[in-house]
């Protein structure tokens, strides 16, 4: 199994190197299959810069289905690159919870993995985390959360939540208590709920000495005119989040009675992906890509195989005959 | 005159508030009127994460484009974030050519303005100057510039040319003498020259640790999908290129000739475009955002005004009717 594979999902070209060009079915993201349908006459300029009114429409739009102030928002050119420069702008240390993202340990020049049940120590570092996590799922309820903000400011560092795939959980989101006087910085993700992750959008929501910070780092022209019109559209689009947030929930449980008869106990809350523990997941992970099926396994450990939504009927059958045919 | 308006080019949403809605004829930016033709069949995949491999043909082009090697071109989503990113990675202090680009003097914490004549002091500063420069359009010899980086890197410096609009003018650009050992960096636009800034999409020549810094500040899908298909493409297309070189020339000459018409004398090289000197820019201005031409006042002198390049006959016409109409 190559390593580019178990460094992150998507990688879909190390897959056709190793196992072959043909219709692959990629599960090794949490992207949703269901994508936002982008209006084919939706029409955008690519001559000219794109206009400050343009972004802060977005940032608008974007702030309504987080539920936040949009003073607090800063729209950010993929949450990658907001999650990597954090650290710069805002100085000291971090510690980070793992298993988590693996960016999120990359973060801050200094950072110190924490798993996930031992209680953070009383300095000020910033603490990292992700809500729900990856690659487990786990969702930590509102309550919780809010404690460990609370503990951080007694600390002196800050929370900071990675809500990458929150979108199928919004009453979980913490986003609402961004304010300027709590130490509480949130990430949001456009692609994965959206399923557009090629159009590169994310978002900060941060007490406004970091939100500028962000600006002056970025400039005053962070996305491209397609992201900006098609992204503003889709966080209008209420009815469209609330019938996906449905039919997520629907190939979750779909993907879940998959696995459980093929003797897989999937894991975690969220819609978008289910993790797996086998005893050894290379095998498995490579029988999947022999069928052009690709999931996500980890460097970190061996017993782990990830499982992205299939898109439909097609993909849930191969994905069962591939997983029978073992 | 809105303060938005002498801060950037490019900002019609200001400029409609201010004269009305209408058919803008945009002249406030050097984007070229004649942008790199998009094949209506050209598709990509907005679903997915942008591939690797994607990006590395893409940076590919783009070094082939500036005659450099691969292994020192960093993609970024727009050279604007590039630029600014740079003072946080580098460190140290700076020196600023002006007049110059605004952004030049907020790319590191400490920069000093340098006038256009005086000899740069013997600090380890880094030295930012663009070539051609902008607002004025002066076109640094190859010579001149390489006496500058021997000077730099004998102060302790590095020598940082912004090329955002080199592109009319190959043989001006130093970006080959990028290697490990010269304190030399280079930043390049996709925007200007092929005239889809919207894109968002410019490029950091550097020695190899500075490559990898950026690298790391950005992530692994710096670059949205469209981007890297468009831009790809355009990089390899030498025979637009060379055409739209020629093209340009020819634009400018004409544009040069109108505004002597009309008793401006246009200065600079770079025919993307061209800086006149009058005693107060704002009735100029004025009167041709009246006509719906939106040009570029300057916030730091009121003698200057900028001219783009009327895109066709009819812009050129109707340019030459409101200098007439004064």
């Amino acid at each position: 199994m190559s390593a580019a594979l178990r460094h992150h999902g998507g990688n879909l070209a190390a897959a056709r190197a190793v196992y072959g060009d043909g219709a692959w079915i990629d599960l090794s993201t949490g992207i949703t299959p269901l994508p936002w349908p982008v209006p084919p006459d939706l029409d955008w300029d690519w001559h000219g810069l794109p206009q400050p009114a343009a972004l802060a429409a977005l940032e608008a739009a974007a702030a309504g289905h987080f539920g936040v102030n949009p003073a607090f928002v800063c729209a950010l050119p993929g949450s990658e690159i907001g999650l990597r420069l954090l650290g710069m702008l805002l100085g000291g240390r971090a510690l980070h919870r793992v298993p988590g993202y693996r960016t999120h340990g990359a973060m801050f020049a200094t950072s110190t993995p924490l798993a996930s049940e031992t209680p953070p120590p009383p300095v000020d570092a910033a603490l990292i985390l992700a809500n729900p996590n990856n690659p487990c799922g786990t969702l930590q309820p509102r309550p919780a959360l809010d404690a460990q903000l609370r503990e951080r400011e007694v600390a002196g560092g800050w929370l900071i939540v990675d809500e990458a795939f929150v979108d199928a959980h919004p009453d979980a989101s913490i986003a609402g208590q961004v304010t300027p006087e709590n130490r509480l910085i949130v990430f949001r993700s456009f692609g994965k709920f959206f399923g557009l992750a090629g159009l590169r959008l994310g978002f900060v929501i941060a007490p406004p000495p970091i939100i500028a910070a962000y600006r002056r780092a970025l400039g005053d022209w962070p996305i491209g005119a397609a992201t900006l019109e098609i992204a503003t559209r889709a966080y209008r689009d209420r009815r469209w989040i609330a019938a996906s947030r449905i039919a997520l929930a629907d190939h979750a449980a779909r993907l879940d009675a998959l696995l459980r008869r093929h003797d897989l106990a999937p894991m975690g809350a969220c819609p978008l992906f289910r993790l797996v523990e086998v005893e050894d997941a290379a095998p498995c992970f490579d029988r999947l890509a022999r069928a052009h099926i690709l999931t996500r396994p980890f460097d970190y450990t061996p017993h782990w195989l990830r499982f992205g939504l299939p898109a439909d009927e097609a993909a849930f059958d191969r994905l069962d005959r591939a997983l029978a045919h073992g």
